[in-house]
């Protein structure tokens, strides 16, 4: 038995946690709030972190301006910001584009770091403290050392790792999620579904990560039905905000496969959500590493009462709906990209180009 | 859904994982060892961690007066060489006698605490970093913010707690435990169980410890036949130690219960090893919390694939053999002591003095 297992962000789930939690927000004097244009607003969150600050007479600033898959541009911007208005901390309010990105302004307010070094493996173990509070079920990011940005160097999304990059606190609150609409709603979900079904079918995979993946993919596959009707309850709410974490505690320790490589080039050139490219092609990166290890999947499949990974492919084509359009050309120059990213390389089995290919091929033609 | 969750320490586990992550001892410049008489030695933990040390130069001291049920006295001792030798972290190496020494000494080290006041409640959150190496399968203390010392004046055992006292590693390998005694192996095994059955009859249980617990039960019940036989595997010996690890990270979150509460009287009075105490009182509680919540109990009961918690408190009786004679007195004694006592109060349905004597009675008589 291997087994590495280090999660030290501290979690509070709970309706009404960031109110009732105010004391956690003393971690700093000055905070910056970093989030998106409208999600902070409209789920409520920033109501009730502003009413936590102010009551505990905290400073804080506003940078709203991160947009979906985030730029490095971005984040330099926002560690200016943080600079300038000598902040303390950082408190992320969002989905996975905010939250990733106050990880890497809290990183670049205390860390002279070259925008063209950021993806170098090498930025230190400095970071502002964060809080996050999540606003989607899908990346976990509030429980992992990871930052994912775009970068237009490489033509896809990478991401920057550092165990100062766990926030001090994540705090849930399924409230925020209640008004999301049913097309962010199933995009995160399958996200957190992926995060917990690549853990298992990663190199890393360990029997620790296994027992939170499989209590994760559980949970996740007894809304299924709901995220194909449409209605989600206040209960699925819960279940997949709570999942998403577990996700998230997963992929810390095991990292992402080949699946969320193969995925960042449907959303770097066709504008695809990150969960929803995921989606298309965890059914078929599913019946690959089958091939190769059958009790392996059959023990993911059997959280979900499933007998194979076509029957898993087949449900996720469900839940996903129709497909985008791609030529074979497209695909090409995707595969050519994947087969040497990190995530690729993680995965239990690595894909050849070949395989990549006809694992584009068989997801999306 | 309400929930809390964390654990910072690093887990490493593995087959010589000390020799292969000498590393990890780098957090300081000159550690002191604290260990008991004999365990570091004749496991060989602490050959393997000499060897770490002088591979990266680290200066070491050894404490080793460690003795079982550790006093206020031997912690405040080990402070003073801590300060005398001006070491800046602590190596625990032993079972939970020793990793909880090591904790109390981390603390006292560098926190100017009163005898009389440090079970008040009000420790502060400063202390050494600490690296643990278990050579026992019970405690999980490698993974908990708890030291337990003996506390004469309470006539009891009584517990220290706070964030810092997690350990920064945990470093788990199972070699150090193969040549344990059976009767120690037993009891310490039993003390893992009872942490995470406890985990799930706590106040504070919540659904992610309820993962973790489940998954320690399951293991340790796998082990049941050999631990009757006597006829312990190294399959057994991982799995143990792999589970005690988990049950740490379950109390670490929910704390215990009533069960060690009670058992600390068995202990400070009639020197049962603690293990072993608190499995001969675990069968009864949990009939007890079965009587007030049938479904709770199935739940546990069925991760050993049993049916009543009478069946359970059999298995426990087979296991630990033969029974120490108790008078009546004594036993209202003992209620009396755990009546008002933090475990005590921390069960999910709190027993009355007069239950938890007939808990007692219906245990030892």
């Amino acid at each position: 038995m291997n087994l590495g297992f280090y999660m030290p962000t501290k979690v509070i789930v709970g309706k009404d946690c960031v109110r009732e939690n105010s004391d956690v927000f003393k971690i700093g004097k000055k905070a910056l709030i970093v989030t998106g244009k409208n999600s902070a607003k409209l789920s409520g969150a920033l109501d009730d972190v502003k009413y936590a600050l102010e009551k505990n007479n905290i400073e804080y600033v506003i940078f709203d301006k991160v947009m979906s898959n985030p730029t490095v541009e971005c984040v330099y911007d926002g560690a200016e910001t943080a600079m300038e208005e000598e902040v303390d901390f950082v408190i992320a309010i969002g989905g996975g584009s905010p939250m990733d990105s106050a990880k890497a302004i809290a990183l670049l307010a205390v860390s002279d770091i070259e925008r063209k070094n950021l993806f170098d493996g090498n930025i230190g173990n400095k970071a502002l403290p964060m809080i996050h509070i999540p606003t989607t079920a899908g990346t976990g990011s509030e429980v992992t050392p990871y930052a994912i940005l775009t970068n237009h160097e490489k033509q896809t999304k990478k991401s920057i790792a550092s165990p100062c990059l766990f926030p001090t606190y994540a705090l849930l609150d399924a409230k925020y999620t209640k008004n999301l609409g049913l097309a962010t709603t199933v995009n995160t979900a399958i996200d957190s579904l992926s995060h917990s079904v690549e853990g298992m079918m990663s190199k890393r995979a360990n029997i620790m990560a296994d027992v939170i993946a499989k209590e994760a993919v559980k949970i996740i596959a007894s809304t299924f039905d709901d995220l194909i009707s449409g209605e989600l309850t206040e209960d699925d709410r819960e279940k997949l905000l709570y999942a998403s974490m577990l996700g998230g505690v997963v992929i810390s320790q095991t990292k992402t496969t080949a699946v969320h490589a193969m995925g960042y080039s449907l959303t770097y050139f066709k504008n695809i959500d990150h969960g929803r490219a995921n989606g298309l092609l965890l059914g078929e990166f599913t019946k690959y590493i089958e091939r190769n290890d059958k009790d392996r999947v059959k023990e993911i499949l059997s959280c979900m009462n499933l007998d194979s990974a076509e029957e898993f492919k087949n449900i996720l084509a469900k839940i996903l709906g129709d497909k985008e359009k791609f030529e074979k050309e497209e695909l090409e120059l995707y595969a050519e990209i994947a087969q040497n990213a990190g995530g690729t390389l993680n995965s239990m089995f690595v894909p050849s180009k070949d395989e990549i290919l006809q694992i584009y091929v068989e997801s999306l033609m």
